[in-house]
């Protein structure tokens, strides 16, 4: 069923510096300019409860959190996040635009820390239940120059605290999820100067209003 | 596959106040003579995550959780406890004793939170894979005296602010769940003085460690 709503679902994924962050912003003011009511929000995390479940899965006092255990709370965060604030708003006609959602779950705790990819699909379809994002921005960055730009941020956190081998296979499963499905995903070169990005991001965003009926303010 | 380590693994369900964390220490310190390394453990909590994720589930501030994220949230702190706690325990022939197991699930997100059957037993096979406890005691007392019982206690949390209706929901699934497996449950009219009940319990231990190929030391 994919998304049965009025409103559309947009969700932003790449590895740490890739230009997430940035972009949300972007897609949130382009679209508001559109007349498109927008609500941004964030994984794990987006409600109270989820951003609760957030630090216990961020704190790095947890080392000892086994991979099941982290997607079992990814998913609890999720499920919250999905029907106190995405549905709603959805359901409503408003646009919402995440910054991560599930394909974050498939390429962590999927490819970076083992988990077998049928049991990540047990638990999505016991959660969304055919559920998915209309479009999904895969920012693609080396984890090299994306660290580079996050390196004045603050202490890192217990997944920033992974190896440079574990983005590696973040950043390969995003790919991979994206070959695999190339009409829900739009990979973007995020390498490139933050105007370019932006250009393909909003071409695709154009892309998208067309489809839904919205006409498009040059 | 039940339990398929050395050791056994026992949990004790029931309403507020009727008997579970009195006689979790009974039964510890009777197995405890019996020259049987004993754990004893709660659950949502008995690791330092699941603690964490016990009190997003206890927060009264968190009224908007679903049951599918509270049914979630227990899976997950289940998940770490069984990983982390419980099984290490078991396979070094230790006993477990745990105030309250899946059965919870069943009887709070399930028959009092309306969580369909099917749904829950998803999800405990997802993370028990056919684990279960070798015998559950159902100290089953009527709302009204457990009641009585705990009045003494200090402000509710999240599920105790709950109403009769919803603990009685709770009571009748612990006792129908007993019946469809008699041999893994033992009920005890909890309303019994407290002598008898654990009489009761007793027994039962003794058939345990019997079948286990314990000696019983009178
Ligand atoms: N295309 C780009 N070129 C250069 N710098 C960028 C580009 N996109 C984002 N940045 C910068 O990189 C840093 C990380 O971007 P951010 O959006 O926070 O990434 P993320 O949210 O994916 O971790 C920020 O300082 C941002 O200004
Ligand atoms: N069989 C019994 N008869 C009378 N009082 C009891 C009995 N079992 C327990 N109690 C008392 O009832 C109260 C609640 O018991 P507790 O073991 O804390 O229940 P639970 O852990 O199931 O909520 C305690 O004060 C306890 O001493
Ligand atoms: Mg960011
Ligand atoms: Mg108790």
């Amino acid at each position: 069923m994919k998304n049965k709503y009025p409103g559309k679902f947009i969700t932003l994924e790449g590895t740490e510096g890739a230009g997430k962050s940035t972009n949300l912003k972007f897609i949130e003011s382009w679209l508001a300019e559109q007349g498109i009511d927008v609500v941004v929000t964030r994984e794990p995390g987006g409600t109270p409860i989820s951003e609760a479940v957030r630090e216990i899965l961020l704190d790095k006092r947890y080392g000892e959190m086994t991979p099941e255990t982290e997607l079992l709370l990814m998913f609890a965060a999720r499920n919250q996040h999905l029907q106190e604030k995405i549905i709603p708003a959805l359901e409503a006609g408003k646009w919402v635009v995440s910054d991560r959602f599930t394909d974050a779950s498939y390429a962590y705790q999927g490819a970076a820390r083992g988990l077998p990819y049928g049991r990540i699909l047990e638990i999505e379809q016991w959660v969304q239940q055919g559920f998915f994002p209309n479009l999904t921005f895969v920012f693609d960055l080396s984890i090299e120059e994306g660290m580079k730009r996050v390196k004045a941020r603050g202490e890192a956190d217990r997944f920033e605290e992974e190896q440079q081998d574990f983005f590696e296979k973040v950043r390969s499963a995003y790919l991979n999820r994206a070959k695999q499905a190339p009409q829900r995903y739009e990979v973007i070169d995020a390498g490139q100067p933050l105007v370019r990005v932006q250009e393909q991001v909003e071409q695709k965003l154009k892309q998208l209003c067309l489809a839904a009926g919205k006409k498009v303010v040059a």
